[in-house]
C-alpha cells in the first residue's frame, strides 16, 4: 500500500494507482483536489519533458554502473504508470549499454492508453552519438515500428545503416558541447514529426543533465530509496550528471509526495515559479 | 511553517518545533504518537549518532565546494534545533577548509539544553588527519575550553602543539586505509573521555562515509532542497563520498517525514530492521 501524504488529506493507493490521474501540465493534478498553482502553458514546439529517476539517500542513481537495482517493485510499477501516459519514452545509449531493459508497458495498461487516445505502447527513444547501441541484446520487447533511434553526424554510418532494420532513425545536429543528439533539435523533431505531446525520460544522468542545463525540462517525478550505496564515478552516478549548472535551478516545486513502506515517491515541476500561488498548503 | 506528513496525523508547526521532540534512539519519537517501533538499546560504548546534511534533489551536499547555500533559513533553524539535543557537534576538516561556520547554538536554544540535563553548548569536534584546519579564520563562536580536536599519528607535531593553544587535543589510531583518525576510536574516546552520549555530525561526506561504513551510524537527518545543482567533484560532492559501501545498506527506516514550502525534512534510522514491526503506517 501507498500513502499519499501531500497534497493533503492524505489518501491510501494500491501502488498501481500512484500517478494514475496525473495530467500535463502539473497543477490540474488529482481531480479532487484544489489545484496546487496555475498550470503553465505546455510548449508549443517541443513535448512536454518529464523525468523519472530513482535515487538512493545518498543520492546514487546507479550502483556498479547498473539502476535497476537501486528502486523497489512499487518503483517499477510507478515507472510503468508513468510510461503509459506519454507518447514516448526516450533513455541515452549508455542506459541501454549498462544494463537489459525494456521500455514498454504492460498489458494492464492497455486500456488506460485507449481512453486517453494515445497508441498502444509509447515510441521507444534512443539518443547516441557514439552509435554503440546493443539493441539487439539489451533491448527487450520493443518492435522496429515503435522504435526511433536518435543519432548525430558523429554516429558512423555503418551503425547508421544497422540501425535502419531496427528502427525510424533520424540523424540530428550535435550539441555544442558534445558529439550527441542536440536535445534541442531532438524535442522539435519528436514534437513535429513524430506528434510527441508528452515525453518521459529515464536516464541517463548525462541525458538528463543536457536537457535540464538547456532548459528544457518541466518535471521530476524522483523516487528516493531507503539506501545508502557510496561509489564513485563511473560506477555510482547522481541523476545529473555535468557541469554545475548555471543559473543554478533553484525553487523546484513539490506537486505531490508518496510513502510505500520507507520509500519516498516525490513530484516536482522545474518551470518558472514566478507569479504562482499555491491554493492549498502550508505556505 | 512546517508541515509534520509522517506520522500521521499531520500537524502544523513553526520551524523552531521541528524535530524539537525528538528522542534517541529513535522509536520514542513524537510523544502523542503510538511509538513507529521498538527502539533498538542505544550503542555503550560509543555515542549514539546522528547524521544530518542537506542536499538537492540531484544528490548534491556542496556546490563550488561549500554546502553553506544549498539549505534554507528553515534548514538552518533544523539543524540548530538538532544540535541542541546533542552532547557534541563534528565535522571533518575539510568541511572547515572549504567554509567558515559555526558549531555552537543560539541563546533561545540553552533553556531546552538546562531541561535536558546538557552542557551550556555542545563540544566542538573537528577530525583532521593532515593538521591542516583553519581554525582561526574559519571557526567561529567556539571557545577553547568547548573545542576538541581529533588528530591521528600523521598529524604534523607542530600543528598539534599549534592546535593545543585552542582546543583539547586528542590523537588516535589511524584508519586501515586512510591517514586520518580511525571513527571506531573517536567514538570511543567521545563516549568514555568527554561523556558524549548523543553526537551530531554535520560532515563533510568523506567522514560520514567513514562512519556508515563501518556501522557506527545510527541516524541520518536528510534536508533536501528543492533545487537542482549539477557540478562533479571536488566541486560538487553527495553526502556520501566513498568506495560502494558492502553490504550496501539497504532497509532504512524512515521515522519522520516534515515539508516547509517545497524543502523536505526527512528522518531516517540505519538500524538494523530485524525483527521491528510498525504500530501505525501502512504496510
Amino acid at each position: 500500500m501507498v500513502l499519499r501524504l501531500f497534497p493533503q488529506p492524505s489518501v491510501q493507493l494500491a501502488a498501481e494507482e500512484v500517478y494514475v490521474d496525473v495530467s500535463f501540465p502539473a497543477g490540474r493534478v488529482l481531480s479532487e483536489e484544489v489545484p496546487i498553482s496555475e498550470p503553465d502553458l505546455p510548449p508549443k514546439t517541443r513535448p512536454y519533458v518529464i523525468i523519472n529517476m530513482v535515487a538512493s539517500l545518498d543520492g546514487k542513481a546507479t550502483v556498479y554502473g547498473k539502476a535497476g537495482s537501486i528502486g523497489s517493485l512499487t518503483d517499477r510499477t510507478v515507472m510503468r504508470t508513468l510510461r503509459s501516459q506519454a507518447d514516448a519514452v526516450m533513455i541515452g545509449a549508455g542506459t541501454l549499454r549498462s544494463e537489459k531493459l525494456r521500455l514498454d508497458v504492460p498489458e494492464y495498461l492497455s486500456q488506460a492508453r485507449e481512453s486517453r487516445n494515445l497508441r498502444p505502447q509509447p515510441l521507444a527513444i534512443i539518443a547516441t552519438g557514439s552509435g554503440d547501441l546493443p539493441l539487439e541484446t539489451n533491448l527487450l520487447g520493443s518492435s522496429p515500428e515503435n522504435l526511433l533511434i536518435l543519432a548525430s553526424p558523429s554516429t558512423p554510418e555503418g551503425e547508421i545503416a544497422a540501425f535502419s532494420a531496427h528502427a525510424s532513425v533520424e540523424v540530428l545536429r550535435e550539441e555544442a558541447s558534445a558529439p550527441r543528439p542536440d536535445p534541442a533539435a531532438a524535442l522539435e523533431i519528436l514534437k513535429r514529426r513524430y506528434a510527441v505531446s508528452v515525453l518521459v525520460v529515464e536516464g541517463g544522468p548525462t541525458l538528463i543533465h543536457s536537457l535540464v542545463s538547456n532548459g528544457l525540462a518541466d518535471e521530476l517525478f524522483l523516487a528516493l530509496a531507503p539506501r545508502l550505496l557510496g561509489g564513485t564515478k563511473p560506477s555510482a552516478l547522481t541523476i545529473l550528471e555535468g557541469r554545475t549548472l548555471s543559473p543554478q535551478i533553484s525553487g523546484l516545486e513539490i506537486v505531490s509526495i508518496h510513502l510505500s513502506g520507507d520509500e519516498l515517491f516525490l513530484r516536482y515541476t522545474l518551470r518558472s515559479a514566478a507569479g504562482r500561488s499555491r491554493a492549498v498548503g502550508v505556505r
